[in-house]
């Protein structure tokens, strides 16, 4: 059923934060036999999913239809070879995408201050990715770009998912994606766990 | 790839919350032209995974290692014919599941007191069901039993999952079940997101 390895792509939620975001606390109680902890975080802490509240587009009931849930074919493309990318997917119309990666090399900075600093800019190759229309689009940095690019993916029913780890393992290659966020309705984004596992493809 | 429908086995968050555990808060707040959240939760609220530090017990890097990603073959069995059920497993070595769910029909009264009020013991079979040896037994209802039994599944490697949700959706069947708790290092427990599909298993 599982056929090749399972990779887990999100980061440990700790409190390496976006500079503003909230800050994550973790406050174990004892509740008589049990320990229980009370947990404080920011919706786009860590691995996270963006929703089109984060730009002020209304969500749609994207919760309580559980269409927030992302599953299905992923393929994963080094940033420097995006654009030959699209152009050969926008050539073979029998390929399909669901989730489209996009490996910037940057997560080997996750908890330094590089990480943050480095930016990407997929805005010359938006038109491409919306075209091929897939459910989310994911990269290994903190941010897919300014606010005109999440508005753009979002306001077209894309999801956005930062900060993925390991997407080097990926590069070049097809897998299934399951991404789960926390299920919170009407929000503007929440962590999301999400896997990769290689099978044999139909 | 995916045959037949994902069901979502996740309640949403609210503060529909065990008594005693920390509330659920959701604070959007502005910044710059985005929206993000600050959130507040228990790590037991909604459909959660209970970890050994939850009765005490070290979780061994569980996180670190990424032993926290339940995935595999499932089969939900009604609480009623348990005992049946698994004398039948037992006498049968061909069959293995690797997560094992009880549906016990009262996930109808969550959001109700009555949820919180009605119990479920399954002491009587824990040992049957470490005979089995599954990654995870998962409950529709907001406990799966006393201290002891928390502790005797707990320290026998076998994760908890309560709160599930649609159970009476997969009764008598086989599925794939993946659940995906946020990632977050040494927590007694956290929220899971779970879906199952169905597959023609090899």
């Amino acid at each position: 059923m599982f056929e090749g390895k399972i990779i887990d792509l999100s980061h440990e939620i700790t409190n390496f934060t976006y500079p503003g975001d909230p800050e994550f606390k973790l406050n174990p109680l004892n509740v008589e036999n049990y320990t229980i902890s009370e947990i404080k975080l920011g919706s786009h802490i860590s691995t996270h999913i963006d929703y089109p509240k984060h730009v002020g587009i209304d969500n749609n009931n994207i919760e309580g239809d559980s269409k927030d849930i992302v599953i299905g074919t992923g393929f994963c493309v080094n940033i420097k070879n995006l654009d030959e990318f699209l152009n050969q997917l926008h050539a073979d119309k029998t390929r399909k995408i669901d989730i489209l990666l996009i490996n910037t090399n940057i997560s080997k900075y996750w908890g330094r201050k590089e990480y943050i600093e480095k930016e990407i800019d997929i805005e010359p190759y938006l038109d491409d990715i919306l075209n091929i229309s897939p459910k989310a689009v994911g990269v290994d940095c903190a941010s897919i770009g300014n606010y005109e690019v999440h508005k753009e993916l979002l306001s077209n029913g894309i999801f956005i998912i930062e900060n993925l780890n390991n997407l080097e393992k990926l590069e070049n290659k097809y897998f299934t994606f399951v991404g789960l966020p926390l299920k919170i309705r009407d929000v503007d984004g929440a962590p999301i766990r999400a896997i990769s596992f290689i099978e044999n493809l139909k």
